[in-house]
Formats: structure tokens, C-alpha cells, sequence
């Protein structure tokens, strides 16, 4: 064995961070806690993700868990461990935040944090299911541009994860209604992607995948030119993985 | 903040695990570290992953990169992060694994582990670069029913990791010759996902990837039908990607 623990004073604490997405037309949102503290004579408040220590009697997912309960009221959230994160110092580089953990009472040993990410709808329609807490918020992602501790690098992983993910494997889906314009899909992609398509190339490259099935329905009541509804075919979706490097399937 | 380190006694250690798989023709291997103790009188020895506790100063991908080397002899090999372990308890489930956290001086604490995995050549004509140490040896994956603490959980979780990534990204092929049988191909995917294919079923799956490219090669100097040689096309394979949900191709 290379080391001992008397070789290297090797106490950690660890915790889990939680990058909750809240997807809803047109914005993807981020789930985060506002803190605020007594910083060189002031007030000072800024944002954070979800996160805590987690306690030695429990298993990661099940803190993970508890801690988005806990801190925004969340549950029955789908949470996926993506990462996890041991720089040394990734919480003390700022002034305040060494002040931040004092001033809580957290320990001044190193911290691995084990971070989770979760995609969800935050519809109008859906929004009585997700209570949050009064000092939890989502805020559109294109406007986070600072927050506490390394916690701006553990979002921006997890949103390349995310991305990731959109690209391989029809995620996307879940988050449109059964039927759908490609509108409203080229608009989920953009949102999620980060990135504008042109419409007439979005349209043709959809002409390409076969599991994007138009049907003989169009929306109705709608102020605009109403529009063709189209629906994910997950069978011919799977049908197209055969010429992949599935062998298996 | 829902705990303080007052409340729960949150001493964690952490540590890096490492599942580097080795493959060779018709075989997968693992690499395994021979431990041995003194338990109830007579000496025991069984296998275990090779792993090792991070120190503070340092990284996890530095400590995963530093601990396989100091405890197998291996370098620069590249080592993918895909899961962090914490579930109480991990260590101390068996009586004889207690006993060795004990002989070595290890902390009884909570370990969490946050494990890697990599996936190399190690055919013949290589076998020189991956010079082992003393107790350091590669095992076939399919012999392997038992190891040292949860490391059979975290190595079988390792491969599927490998095999899902097998299925959807065209690493086998870094593990084949530039030139390669239609043999050579499936034996790689069977060897790693464990599975036989129907020889017939196979090639006519080849037959719907445009980006598996007969040449106009076969064998030499091998005493059974020299078989043709196929190439794997980057360029055609990407293109295929165009009708997969990767808008931004």
C-alpha cells in the first residue's frame, strides 16, 4: 500500500452539489440557493448549487437526495452522478468563501464533492408540483455568469453532460408534449445547445430521421399560420440504431 | 446548510480505484493486485483493484494516474473517471478485509472511492511497453468470481461502462489493427461484451455499416482461407451521424 494516514493527514469531507435544469419554453433555468453573509461590514448575497456535506451513515445518491429536499424542497427528482471533483484549495481560492465556511461552522479540511444532474419540466402547467423553498430560485442559464466557490465550473460540466446526452439519446422527447411542431423542437434544441440553427436546415436534417414522423394534425387556435404536429417514434427510432455499432441490438 | 461537522462526524477518507482492462486477441483481462495477510493463523491471499487513498494536495485524476503507477508499474494510460462509491460500510462487510484495513494502518473510517477505468492493447507485440510490478498481474475478466472488499461491484460496474461505450462510440476499433478480418472484429466484440454472435448474423450487420470498408487485401501466409481485410472509415462513419439526433453535425 503506498500510503498511510499518518503519512498524509488525510481527513476529507465530502459532499454532493446537485445541478438541477428546469426546462420550460424557451429558457433553460438552473436551480440554485441564494446565500447571504456578513462580509467586511456588509451584507453581501450571491448564488450557490444545491449542496451539503453528506453524513457517513448514508450512500451518495440517498444525500443527494436529501440535500435537494432539504435545501429547495425537491423530491422524486431523477438525479444522475456525473462527476467528482477533488482539486485541492476548489474551496478557498475567494476571500468570502473561506469567510462563508467559518462563519457556518464547516470544516476546514478539503472537500471532494460528488456532483448530480437532473433535466426537468418546469411548465407552466407542471409548476404547482415543484414547491421550492424561499431562498431557492431558478435562473435562465445564459445569465449565470458568477457563483460561490467552484461551483460556476461544476454547473458548466454538467451542462456538456447534459448536451451530451441531448445528442446521443432522445432525452429531448421527454420534455415535448406527445405531439409536437418542429418549432417547438428546433426552439428545445437551441435552448439546450446553446446555439441558433438556421430554421431550413433544422427542417431538412428532421427529414433525415425517420423516427420524427409527421401525423395528419395541425394546431388549432393559434394566432400564427397553425402548424403541422409531428411525434417521436421511439420503434423506428430504434429500428435506425442497426446500422450503428450496437451489434447487439 | 442542513449539518455541521459537529452533528455527524463526517471524517471521510477518499481514494482512487482503477479498473484497467487489457485486451487481447480473444481475451479481456483485468489488472489485479495479489494481496496477502496473516488471518486466523495461516496466510491468505486474494486479489483486489489496484487503489490507493488521495492526499490532499493532489487531484483526482493525479492521484488515479499516481496510484496505478506505484502499484502496478503503469503509465500514461488513459483513465476515464465514471463513478464515485460511497455506500457505508464498502470495507468492513467481510471479517478478513477488516483485519487487513487493521495490518496496514488503515483509518477506520468511511471511505468513499472514486473509481476509473481505461481500456488498452496488450497484444504480444506490445507486451514490452506495459512492464508490470512484482504482484501486479493480468487476470481473464471471465475467471474473476471474487475480489478483496466491493471491487467485484466496482469492476463489473467498470464493464458496462466499457460495454455501453463499446456499443455507442467506435473505440474497438483503436484496439484492431488498421487492417482487420471480419474474425478479427467480432471475436473483439464478443471478447468484451461478452456474448457470442451468430457468424452469419454478424457480417450481415457489417453489410449495414457503410463505414466498415472492404479493401481490395487479403491475408497472407495463414493456413486456413485467407480472409479479407476491412478498414474503419472516420469520414463515413461521421457522416452516418447525420441522421442521428445530433443536430449540430
Amino acid at each position: 500500500m503506498g500510503i498511510s494516514s499518518r503519512d498524509t493527514g488525510l481527513n476529507y469531507h465530502v459532499s454532493v452539489d446537485c445541478v438541477v435544469f428546469g426546462f420550460e419554453f424557451g429558457k433553460l433555468n438552473a436551480l440554485l440557493i441564494e446565500r447571504e453573509m456578513q462580509f467586511e461590514g456588509s451584507t453581501y448575497t450571491d448564488l450557490k448549487l444545491p449542496g451539503d456535506l453528506v453524513r457517513t451513515d448514508e450512500d451518495l445518491d440517498t444525500a443527494a437526495a436529501r440535500v435537494l429536499k432539504e435545501l429547495t424542497g425537491l423530491e422524486n427528482i431523477y438525479l444522475k452522478q456525473y462527476a467528482a471533483i477533488g482539486t485541492p484549495n476548489r474551496l478557498t481560492r475567494l476571500e468570502r468563501d473561506m469567510e462563508w465556511l467559518r462563519q457556518i461552522g464547516h470544516p476546514e479540511k478539503v472537500v471532494v464533492t460528488v456532483a448530480y444532474y437532473s433535466l426537468i419540466n418546469i411548465d407552466q402547467d407542471k409548476i404547482n408540483k415543484f414547491q421550492l423553498q424561499k431562498n431557492a430560485r431558478w435562473q435562465a442559464v445564459s445569465q449565470i455568469s458568477e457563483l460561490a466557490f467552484d461551483h460556476l465550473e461544476i454547473l458548466n460540466e454538467a451542462l456538456q453532460t447534459l448536451r451530451t446526452e441531448l445528442r446521443s439519446n432522445p432525452i429531448g422527447f421527454e420534455l415535448l408534449p406527445n405531439k409536437f411542431t418542429l418549432s417547438q423542437l428546433q426552439k428545445l434544441y437551441e435552448v439546450i445547445l446553446g446555439v441558433s440553427f438556421d430554421k431550413r436546415n433544422f427542417r431538412k436534417k428532421v427529414t433525415n430521421m425517420p423516427y420524427i414522423v409527421p401525423i395528419n394534425e395541425k394546431e388549432r387556435g393559434v394566432s400564427h399560420k397553425p402548424a403541422r404536429y409531428y411525434i417521436f417514434s421511439k420503434k423506428i427510432y430504434e429500428k435506425t440504431r442497426k446500422n450503428s455499432l450496437d451489434f447487439s441490438m
